[in-house]
Protein backbone atom coordinates (compact mmCIF):
# COMPACT_ATOMS: atom_id res chain seq x y z
CA UNK A 1 0.00 0.00 0.00
CA UNK A 2 1.32 3.64 -0.74
CA UNK A 3 1.08 6.04 1.57
CA UNK A 4 -0.44 8.87 0.29
CA UNK A 5 1.11 12.48 0.94
CA UNK A 6 1.54 15.73 -0.62
CA UNK A 7 3.94 16.23 -3.74
CA UNK A 8 7.56 16.72 -3.02
CA UNK A 9 7.80 20.63 -3.92
CA UNK A 10 5.16 21.15 -1.59
CA UNK A 11 6.56 19.53 1.08
CA UNK A 12 9.86 21.01 0.43
CA UNK A 13 8.06 24.66 0.85
CA UNK A 14 6.43 23.66 3.38
CA UNK A 15 10.05 23.06 4.88
CA UNK A 16 10.82 26.16 3.85
CA UNK A 17 7.52 28.28 5.69
CA UNK A 18 8.58 26.09 8.95
CA UNK A 19 12.00 28.48 9.05
CA UNK A 20 9.53 31.27 9.42
CA UNK A 21 9.63 32.68 13.03
CA UNK A 22 6.31 31.36 15.14
CA UNK A 23 5.35 28.68 12.36
CA UNK A 24 4.91 25.45 13.39
CA UNK A 25 4.55 22.21 11.02
CA UNK A 26 0.64 22.37 11.11
CA UNK A 27 1.05 26.52 9.86
CA UNK A 28 3.46 25.49 7.63
CA UNK A 29 1.31 23.32 6.02
CA UNK A 30 -1.90 25.13 5.95
CA UNK A 31 0.36 27.97 4.52
CA UNK A 32 1.68 26.27 1.67
CA UNK A 33 -1.90 24.31 0.26
CA UNK A 34 -3.10 28.00 0.70
CA UNK A 35 -0.06 29.48 -1.29
CA UNK A 36 -1.18 27.06 -4.02
CA UNK A 37 -4.68 27.89 -3.90
CA UNK A 38 -6.71 31.03 -4.78
CA UNK A 39 -8.68 31.22 -8.06
CA UNK A 40 -6.09 32.91 -10.66
CA UNK A 41 -2.98 31.51 -8.42
CA UNK A 42 -1.01 34.78 -8.29
CA UNK A 43 -0.59 34.33 -3.69
CA UNK A 44 2.92 33.34 -4.21
CA UNK A 45 4.23 35.12 -7.21
CA UNK A 46 2.69 38.23 -4.97
CA UNK A 47 4.29 37.33 -2.27
CA UNK A 48 8.02 36.51 -3.95
CA UNK A 49 7.71 40.40 -5.51
CA UNK A 50 7.38 42.08 -2.17
CA UNK A 51 9.85 39.88 -0.65
CA UNK A 52 12.09 40.47 -3.32
CA UNK A 53 10.94 44.41 -3.50
CA UNK A 54 11.70 44.42 0.31
CA UNK A 55 15.15 42.97 0.25
CA UNK A 56 16.49 44.64 -2.83
CA UNK A 57 15.64 48.39 -1.37
CA UNK A 58 15.68 47.66 2.33
CA UNK A 59 19.17 47.89 4.34
CA UNK A 60 20.42 48.66 7.49
CA UNK A 61 21.27 52.06 8.53
CA UNK A 62 25.20 52.33 8.21
CA UNK A 63 25.12 54.82 11.43
CA UNK A 64 22.43 52.80 13.81
CA UNK A 65 21.25 49.24 11.99
CA UNK A 66 17.70 50.10 11.99
CA UNK A 67 16.22 48.60 8.79
CA UNK A 68 15.83 51.55 6.02
CA UNK A 69 15.55 52.52 2.44
CA UNK A 70 17.07 55.65 2.06
CA UNK A 71 21.06 56.27 2.55
CA UNK A 72 20.46 56.71 6.49
CA UNK A 73 17.74 56.40 8.30
CA UNK A 74 15.44 59.08 9.14
CA UNK A 75 16.00 58.95 12.98
CA UNK A 76 19.72 59.60 12.10
CA UNK A 77 18.86 61.96 9.85
CA UNK A 78 16.84 64.19 12.88
CA UNK A 79 19.41 66.87 13.80
CA UNK A 80 16.99 67.72 16.70
CA UNK A 81 17.96 64.31 17.90
CA UNK A 82 21.73 64.78 16.81
CA UNK A 83 22.95 65.80 21.07
CA UNK A 84 21.74 64.09 23.48
CA UNK A 85 21.18 60.07 24.70
CA UNK A 86 22.25 57.51 22.74
CA UNK A 87 20.39 53.85 23.54
CA UNK A 88 22.64 51.14 22.92
CA UNK A 89 20.07 48.00 21.90
CA UNK A 90 20.39 44.52 20.96
CA UNK A 91 18.63 44.11 17.37
CA UNK A 92 18.12 46.95 15.30
CA UNK A 93 13.75 45.38 15.22
CA UNK A 94 14.27 46.74 19.20
CA UNK A 95 14.00 50.33 18.06
CA UNK A 96 10.42 50.43 16.91
CA UNK A 97 8.82 49.42 19.85
CA UNK A 98 10.38 51.79 22.40
CA UNK A 99 10.26 54.60 19.97
CA UNK A 100 6.30 53.69 19.87
CA UNK A 101 6.61 54.32 23.34
CA UNK A 102 7.57 58.50 22.67
CA UNK A 103 9.36 58.09 25.57
CA UNK A 104 12.18 58.46 24.41
CA UNK A 105 13.43 60.70 21.15
CA UNK A 106 17.56 60.35 21.14
CA UNK A 107 19.62 58.27 18.58
CA UNK A 108 19.72 54.39 18.86
CA UNK A 109 22.69 51.87 18.33
CA UNK A 110 21.66 47.96 17.51
CA UNK A 111 24.73 45.89 18.20
CA UNK A 112 23.31 42.87 15.67
CA UNK A 113 23.33 40.39 18.88
CA UNK A 114 24.79 40.47 22.27
CA UNK A 115 27.56 38.24 23.57
CA UNK A 116 26.79 34.53 23.52
CA UNK A 117 30.28 32.59 23.87
CA UNK A 118 27.81 29.18 23.84
CA UNK A 119 26.85 30.18 20.45
CA UNK A 120 30.57 31.80 19.50
CA UNK A 121 29.47 35.09 19.42
CA UNK A 122 31.70 37.43 20.70
CA UNK A 123 32.59 41.22 20.79
CA UNK A 124 33.90 40.96 17.32
CA UNK A 125 30.69 39.78 16.35
CA UNK A 126 28.88 42.78 17.62
CA UNK A 127 28.78 46.46 16.04
CA UNK A 128 30.74 47.73 19.01
CA UNK A 129 33.48 49.58 17.10
CA UNK A 130 30.10 51.99 15.54
CA UNK A 131 29.74 52.60 19.17
CA UNK A 132 32.72 53.80 20.07
CA UNK A 133 33.07 55.82 17.10
CA UNK A 134 29.67 57.64 17.95
CA UNK A 135 30.92 58.20 21.50
CA UNK A 136 33.62 59.95 20.07
CA UNK A 137 32.39 63.11 17.97
CA UNK A 138 32.13 66.61 18.77
CA UNK A 139 29.92 67.10 20.94
CA UNK A 140 29.48 63.44 22.29
CA UNK A 141 26.29 61.81 23.32
CA UNK A 142 24.73 63.19 26.72
CA UNK A 143 24.31 59.89 27.97
CA UNK A 144 24.72 56.05 26.86
CA UNK A 145 21.26 53.93 28.06
CA UNK A 146 22.00 50.48 27.90
CA UNK A 147 18.85 48.69 26.57
CA UNK A 148 19.56 44.90 26.52
CA UNK A 149 17.85 41.97 27.52
CA UNK A 150 17.06 41.26 31.30
CA UNK A 151 19.01 37.53 31.43
CA UNK A 152 22.21 36.73 31.66
CA UNK A 153 23.89 37.30 28.05
CA UNK A 154 22.27 40.53 28.52
CA UNK A 155 23.96 41.28 31.58
CA UNK A 156 27.37 39.77 30.56
CA UNK A 157 26.82 42.59 27.44
CA UNK A 158 25.85 45.78 29.61
CA UNK A 159 28.81 44.90 31.63
CA UNK A 160 30.99 44.61 28.69
CA UNK A 161 30.26 47.44 27.45
CA UNK A 162 29.53 49.56 30.40
CA UNK A 163 33.57 49.12 31.02
CA UNK A 164 35.02 49.28 27.69
CA UNK A 165 32.76 52.70 27.40
CA UNK A 166 34.55 53.96 31.24
CA UNK A 167 37.77 53.04 30.02
CA UNK A 168 37.67 55.38 27.23
CA UNK A 169 35.23 57.91 28.19
CA UNK A 170 35.49 58.40 31.60
CA UNK A 171 33.13 61.42 31.83
CA UNK A 172 29.85 59.64 29.66
CA UNK A 173 26.92 58.80 32.28
CA UNK A 174 26.24 55.54 31.07
CA UNK A 175 22.85 53.95 32.15
CA UNK A 176 20.89 50.98 31.92
CA UNK A 177 17.00 50.40 31.56
CA UNK A 178 14.74 49.28 35.15
CA UNK A 179 14.08 45.53 35.57
CA UNK A 180 10.87 45.00 37.53
CA UNK A 181 7.32 43.93 38.03
CA UNK A 182 5.65 44.62 34.37
CA UNK A 183 2.62 46.89 33.41
CA UNK A 184 -0.15 45.32 34.90
CA UNK A 185 1.72 42.52 36.06
CA UNK A 186 0.69 41.58 40.03
CA UNK A 187 3.36 40.72 42.71
CA UNK A 188 1.34 37.37 42.96
CA UNK A 189 2.90 36.60 39.28
CA UNK A 190 6.48 37.53 39.30
CA UNK A 191 9.41 35.30 39.91
CA UNK A 192 11.61 35.77 42.47
CA UNK A 193 14.30 36.84 40.11
CA UNK A 194 11.64 39.98 38.76
CA UNK A 195 11.22 40.61 42.58
CA UNK A 196 14.52 40.88 43.76
CA UNK A 197 14.88 43.17 40.74
CA UNK A 198 12.47 45.48 41.52
CA UNK A 199 13.40 45.42 45.14
CA UNK A 200 16.81 46.69 44.55
CA UNK A 201 15.69 48.84 41.83
CA UNK A 202 12.79 50.64 44.26
CA UNK A 203 13.00 54.57 43.84
CA UNK A 204 12.44 57.39 45.87
CA UNK A 205 8.50 58.72 45.31
CA UNK A 206 8.26 62.35 44.79
CA UNK B 1 7.86 65.26 14.37
CA UNK B 2 8.60 62.32 11.81
CA UNK B 3 6.33 59.87 12.71
CA UNK B 4 9.26 56.81 12.58
CA UNK B 5 7.98 54.05 11.12
CA UNK B 6 9.83 50.99 8.89
CA UNK B 7 10.06 51.53 5.05
CA UNK B 8 7.53 51.43 2.77
CA UNK B 9 8.74 48.06 0.90
CA UNK B 10 8.80 46.57 4.03
CA UNK B 11 5.50 47.59 5.39
CA UNK B 12 3.91 46.33 2.23
CA UNK B 13 5.56 42.45 2.58
CA UNK B 14 4.16 42.59 5.95
CA UNK B 15 0.55 43.42 4.22
CA UNK B 16 1.51 40.41 1.88
CA UNK B 17 2.47 37.63 4.39
CA UNK B 18 -0.44 39.03 6.62
CA UNK B 19 -2.75 37.17 4.01
CA UNK B 20 -1.55 34.32 4.94
CA UNK B 21 -3.78 32.11 7.34
CA UNK B 22 -2.95 32.22 10.82
CA UNK B 23 -0.27 35.36 10.61
CA UNK B 24 -1.68 38.94 12.44
CA UNK B 25 -0.02 41.90 12.56
CA UNK B 26 2.54 40.98 14.85
CA UNK B 27 3.32 37.77 13.57
CA UNK B 28 3.42 39.48 9.72
CA UNK B 29 5.93 42.37 11.04
CA UNK B 30 7.85 39.41 12.55
CA UNK B 31 8.22 37.67 9.69
CA UNK B 32 9.20 40.49 7.53
CA UNK B 33 12.02 41.26 9.56
CA UNK B 34 13.47 37.60 9.75
CA UNK B 35 12.84 37.23 6.15
CA UNK B 36 15.31 40.27 5.63
CA UNK B 37 17.60 39.30 8.33
CA UNK B 38 20.48 36.62 8.49
CA UNK B 39 23.94 36.49 7.33
CA UNK B 40 23.82 35.74 3.54
CA UNK B 41 20.30 37.57 3.20
CA UNK B 42 18.98 34.26 0.99
CA UNK B 43 16.02 33.85 3.30
CA UNK B 44 13.71 35.50 1.08
CA UNK B 45 15.10 34.25 -2.13
CA UNK B 46 14.71 30.10 -0.58
CA UNK B 47 11.80 30.79 -0.04
CA UNK B 48 10.80 32.54 -2.97
CA UNK B 49 12.36 29.48 -5.08
CA UNK B 50 10.21 26.77 -3.18
CA UNK B 51 7.22 28.28 -3.60
CA UNK B 52 8.29 28.90 -7.30
CA UNK B 53 8.93 25.44 -7.88
CA UNK B 54 5.93 24.48 -5.92
CA UNK B 55 3.70 26.27 -8.29
CA UNK B 56 4.86 25.11 -11.11
CA UNK B 57 5.18 21.28 -10.25
CA UNK B 58 2.18 21.01 -8.17
CA UNK B 59 -2.09 21.37 -9.86
CA UNK B 60 -4.84 19.52 -8.77
CA UNK B 61 -5.37 15.87 -10.26
CA UNK B 62 -7.87 16.34 -12.71
CA UNK B 63 -10.01 13.32 -11.46
CA UNK B 64 -10.65 14.30 -7.62
CA UNK B 65 -9.20 17.62 -6.83
CA UNK B 66 -5.67 16.23 -4.82
CA UNK B 67 -2.37 18.27 -4.94
CA UNK B 68 -0.16 16.33 -7.09
CA UNK B 69 3.00 16.80 -9.07
CA UNK B 70 1.98 13.50 -11.53
CA UNK B 71 -0.47 13.88 -14.41
CA UNK B 72 -2.97 12.08 -11.89
CA UNK B 73 -2.56 11.60 -7.73
CA UNK B 74 -1.43 8.58 -6.56
CA UNK B 75 -4.96 8.08 -4.90
CA UNK B 76 -6.59 8.08 -8.47
CA UNK B 77 -3.54 5.96 -10.02
CA UNK B 78 -4.40 2.82 -7.04
CA UNK B 79 -6.10 0.35 -9.04
CA UNK B 80 -6.97 -1.42 -5.77
CA UNK B 81 -9.25 2.05 -4.76
CA UNK B 82 -11.08 1.65 -8.41
CA UNK B 83 -14.33 -0.01 -7.53
CA UNK B 84 -15.47 1.24 -3.90
CA UNK B 85 -17.03 4.05 -2.09
CA UNK B 86 -16.68 7.22 -3.11
CA UNK B 87 -16.00 10.10 -0.45
CA UNK B 88 -17.10 13.73 -1.84
CA UNK B 89 -15.12 16.48 0.24
CA UNK B 90 -15.35 20.40 0.15
CA UNK B 91 -11.87 21.24 -0.25
CA UNK B 92 -8.82 19.09 -1.44
CA UNK B 93 -6.94 20.03 1.67
CA UNK B 94 -9.59 17.67 3.46
CA UNK B 95 -8.31 14.46 1.49
CA UNK B 96 -5.08 13.69 3.74
CA UNK B 97 -6.48 14.12 7.39
CA UNK B 98 -9.08 11.80 6.66
CA UNK B 99 -6.10 9.50 4.84
CA UNK B 100 -4.12 9.72 7.78
CA UNK B 101 -6.75 8.37 9.50
CA UNK B 102 -6.23 4.68 7.76
CA UNK B 103 -10.00 4.27 8.39
CA UNK B 104 -10.92 4.68 4.20
CA UNK B 105 -9.53 3.15 1.69
CA UNK B 106 -11.68 4.56 -1.33
CA UNK B 107 -11.61 7.50 -3.49
CA UNK B 108 -12.13 10.97 -2.96
CA UNK B 109 -13.86 13.52 -5.03
CA UNK B 110 -13.22 17.00 -3.84
CA UNK B 111 -16.08 20.03 -5.19
CA UNK B 112 -13.63 22.50 -4.55
CA UNK B 113 -16.04 24.49 -1.74
CA UNK B 114 -19.81 24.21 -0.65
CA UNK B 115 -23.07 26.04 -1.69
CA UNK B 116 -22.84 29.28 -0.02
CA UNK B 117 -25.90 31.56 -1.72
CA UNK B 118 -24.27 35.00 0.48
CA UNK B 119 -20.81 34.53 -1.40
CA UNK B 120 -22.60 33.99 -4.42
CA UNK B 121 -21.01 30.32 -4.88
CA UNK B 122 -23.67 28.30 -6.77
CA UNK B 123 -23.76 24.38 -8.17
CA UNK B 124 -22.13 26.06 -10.98
CA UNK B 125 -18.79 27.01 -9.26
CA UNK B 126 -18.21 23.12 -7.65
CA UNK B 127 -16.96 20.46 -9.71
CA UNK B 128 -20.33 18.53 -9.64
CA UNK B 129 -20.33 17.44 -13.35
CA UNK B 130 -16.89 15.39 -12.59
CA UNK B 131 -18.86 13.98 -9.73
CA UNK B 132 -21.58 12.78 -11.60
CA UNK B 133 -19.47 11.27 -14.34
CA UNK B 134 -17.29 9.58 -11.72
CA UNK B 135 -20.74 7.82 -10.61
CA UNK B 136 -21.69 6.99 -14.53
CA UNK B 137 -18.74 4.60 -14.72
CA UNK B 138 -18.94 1.08 -14.92
CA UNK B 139 -18.97 -0.58 -12.32
CA UNK B 140 -20.22 2.76 -10.58
CA UNK B 141 -18.66 3.33 -6.53
CA UNK B 142 -20.73 0.99 -4.37
CA UNK B 143 -21.48 3.99 -2.16
CA UNK B 144 -21.32 7.90 -2.12
CA UNK B 145 -20.07 9.08 1.37
CA UNK B 146 -20.79 12.89 1.91
CA UNK B 147 -17.60 14.21 4.16
CA UNK B 148 -19.02 17.81 4.15
CA UNK B 149 -18.90 20.41 7.47
CA UNK B 150 -21.45 19.86 10.01
CA UNK B 151 -22.24 23.99 9.24
CA UNK B 152 -25.39 24.98 7.48
CA UNK B 153 -23.69 25.40 4.52
CA UNK B 154 -22.34 21.75 4.42
CA UNK B 155 -26.22 20.71 5.37
CA UNK B 156 -26.90 22.66 2.41
CA UNK B 157 -24.70 21.25 -0.12
CA UNK B 158 -24.87 17.44 1.28
CA UNK B 159 -28.74 17.72 0.86
CA UNK B 160 -28.45 19.45 -2.36
CA UNK B 161 -26.32 16.53 -3.94
CA UNK B 162 -27.96 13.67 -1.85
CA UNK B 163 -31.04 14.55 -4.42
CA UNK B 164 -29.28 15.41 -7.42
CA UNK B 165 -27.64 12.29 -7.17
CA UNK B 166 -31.03 10.36 -6.46
CA UNK B 167 -32.58 11.30 -9.18
CA UNK B 168 -30.39 10.22 -11.64
CA UNK B 169 -28.66 7.14 -9.69
CA UNK B 170 -31.27 5.70 -7.38
CA UNK B 171 -30.03 2.27 -6.62
CA UNK B 172 -26.45 4.31 -5.38
CA UNK B 173 -26.11 4.30 -1.54
CA UNK B 174 -25.34 8.00 -0.30
CA UNK B 175 -24.35 8.38 3.66
CA UNK B 176 -23.01 10.99 5.17
CA UNK B 177 -20.41 10.83 8.07
CA UNK B 178 -21.42 11.32 11.71
CA UNK B 179 -21.77 13.81 13.78
CA UNK B 180 -21.75 13.73 17.47
CA UNK B 181 -19.35 14.75 20.41
CA UNK B 182 -15.67 14.95 19.39
CA UNK B 183 -13.07 12.30 20.72
CA UNK B 184 -11.70 13.00 24.57
CA UNK B 185 -14.57 15.91 24.57
CA UNK B 186 -17.24 14.85 27.73
CA UNK B 187 -21.02 16.27 27.70
CA UNK B 188 -20.37 19.18 29.67
CA UNK B 189 -18.10 21.12 27.19
CA UNK B 190 -20.06 20.22 24.07
CA UNK B 191 -23.08 22.76 22.65
CA UNK B 192 -26.37 21.86 22.23
CA UNK B 193 -26.71 21.50 18.72
CA UNK B 194 -24.08 18.85 19.39
CA UNK B 195 -25.73 17.27 21.86
CA UNK B 196 -29.17 17.27 20.16
CA UNK B 197 -27.34 15.46 16.68
CA UNK B 198 -24.91 13.20 19.31
CA UNK B 199 -28.64 11.60 20.30
CA UNK B 200 -30.29 11.44 16.90
CA UNK B 201 -27.00 10.01 15.60
CA UNK B 202 -27.09 6.91 18.25
CA UNK B 203 -26.15 3.79 17.41
CA UNK B 204 -26.88 0.29 18.56
CA UNK B 205 -24.15 -1.02 21.52
CA UNK B 206 -23.31 -4.49 19.61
Amino acid sequence: MTRIDHPESLKRLAVQLRRLPGIGPRGAERIALWLLGGKDRTRSSDLSAAMLQAAETVHPCPECGFLTDAPKCAICEDDTRATGPLCVLEEATDILPLERTGAFRGRYHALGGRLAPLDHIGPDDLRIPGLLSRCRVTPPPSEIILALSADVEGEATAHYLAELLRAEFPKLPITRIAQGLPAGGGLESADELTLSRALSGRTQMS
